[in-house]
């Protein structure tokens, strides 16, 4: 009975086992709500069909370099904005988009990044604005160093992955391509913390359309948390680190993955290289090792479609030095 | 009486004037057939829409890396091809194109060069398994070397903007364009020999649409052409001269930019440069100089649209080492 009167403990508990992970359910309106509070401020990314079974969707291209802004802006334009603006903790991807957001909207934006973050990224963020700070080794220490100062200083917080309005703002993503490419029936997606394949499987669940989730095999979070049965902690490594090297996946999209059988594969450091140098040789895009994680396990054949598969890859991120990729 | 037996004396003439050039006239019909004839053998291209006054049509995601396969398939796909296979001048991405071509239809290319042509397009050409040859300094040299081959091999002569079916496949570009942003009141193109204003003009004309012609001070061979009433040599240099140095535009674009009143606007090399920088800042783009000319006009002010204007600026090429655009 101790336990009862020790309300964090039991919040903690809720947070990281899946039985509290099924309170959380994200509805196609959730995700059509979050389309129209950030009309106007993300761009709609185009789809690049390179022949009947493969189509890219290009969110490289989107503002800031990557998908983030969608979440973003979802959850900037949900609540009211302090003065003391907002805190965010980021590999830079997220970062970048909270940095673009925050000048878009007039609010000062501090950002936490692990020491593992490029000189792209953070130029990126310093770009828009931003208070830039290095907290850390790796995004989990820059997490803590940021929650620290959201407490102190009133700064709203914008999680990178964990928070319902960023999850139904990447979930836009997969209302677009639904849209663009309706006749998908697989839709490849690289998984950091899971924001974004949340939000895609929340839009794709029970559409028919199979969601496949791709990491690194230096970060694999999502593969640990489903060989669990729960988020837990994995390692984090390897040329994607810096966008998909979350420690483990958010409470929130795990249930997620449950209820729509997403399938989870895994792919080598060597492969990510190869589908940049794919990318730029046969597409003249510039993506990052994590924009390129998903075409990895197509090209490599770590995921084998099945006959007849039409397939979607969502190329996420492309905040890297362009001569990286040649 | 003796010039009228010597009929490549009035050929010539015809050639270079525009008394001639009024003789050829595209019509709509003749780029919807290049369409439907080079149909699932070039990418439908996507667009970007920056914001409702600004659309980006990404042809440097084209197969082989610019929008020469359009002109290049259509050619090809028209005529019979010799054993002997097919043969061009080009400074690079004509040559790489044509090079794709050939391989995807089974029939040898041989490519000459000038020796400004850079790695990046020499090692696509290669790649593609076509035979390089260099061959003089400027794309003028090559295109002489190329026809003096073509006479004595029997090869097909592909050119990089002076044939029917060439001008009608680079307007299949416009075509595409007119069905993905049909709200646009102005489209931006870059110029080198005229190939595809050509065909950007002639899908174009009488639509209402301003086709504006973008070229740098350095190969200003439209512009010459237009002060001087018919197609002569200009300079050739600068940022671009790889793309866009032809030495004078083509006697059959030249009634086609007189008809549709085409205007002409010359851009700096620092202004090229600059728009090469904006599209990776942006929108993560690595476009090569000529690909990036267009945009030049706009961002720069050479160009500024009227009020209420809804810009399309056609991103042409990325055939440059990736790093050389930050």
């Amino acid at each position: 009975m101790a336990e009862l009167r020790q309300p964090w403990k039991g919040l903690l508990q809720l947070r990281n086992t899946p039985a509290n992970a099924t309170l959380f359910c994200m509805k196609r309106d959730d995700i059509a709500a979050a389309a129209r509070r950030i009309a106007g401020r993300v761009r709609q990314t185009p789809v690049l069909n390179l022949h009947p079974g493969l189509s890219l969707k290009l969110e490289l291209l989107q503002a800031s370099g990557s998908f983030k802004p969608r979440g973003a802006f979802n959850r900037m334009l949900a609540v009211p904005l302090p003065a003391a603006g907002v805190v965010a903790a980021s590999g830079g991807n997220h970062g970048a988009a909270v940095a673009y957001a925050a000048q878009a909207l007039g609010v000062p934006a501090h950002i936490f990044v692990p020491e593992i973050t490029g000189a792209a990224k953070r130029e990126r963020i310093a770009a828009y604005g931003a208070r830039l700070v290095v907290g850390g080794a790796a995004y989990d220490d820059a997490r803590l160093a940021s929650e620290a100062f959201a407490a102190e200083s009133g700064a709203l917080p914008v999680h990178a992955y964990d928070q319902a309005e960023v999850l139904a703002g990447q979930g836009t993503l997969a209302m677009e391509l639904a849209e663009q490419a309706p006749e998908l029936t697989h839709v490849l997606v690289a998984v950091g913390g899971g924001g974004l394949i949340g939000g895609v499987a929340a839009w794709y669940g029970g559409s028919g359309v199979q969601v496949v989730a791709v990491e690194p095999e230096g970060c694999p979070t999502l593969h640990t948390a489903l060989a669990a049965g729960c988020p837990v902690p994995a390692p984090v490594g390897g040329l994607a680190a810096d966008s998909l090297g979350a420690r483990q996946v958010g409470a929130l999209m795990f249930p997620l993955m449950q209820a729509h059988g997403v399938a989870s594969v895994l792919v080598p450091d060597a492969a990510i290289a190869a589908a940049q140098a794919w990318l730029w040789q046969e597409c003249r895009l510039v993506a990052e090792p994590g924009g390129a994680t998903a075409l990895a396990a197509l090209l490599s054949g770590a995921w084998v479609p099945p006959a007849g598969a039409r397939v979607g890859v969502v190329v996420c991120g492309g905040n890297c030095a362009p001569g990286s990729v040649g």
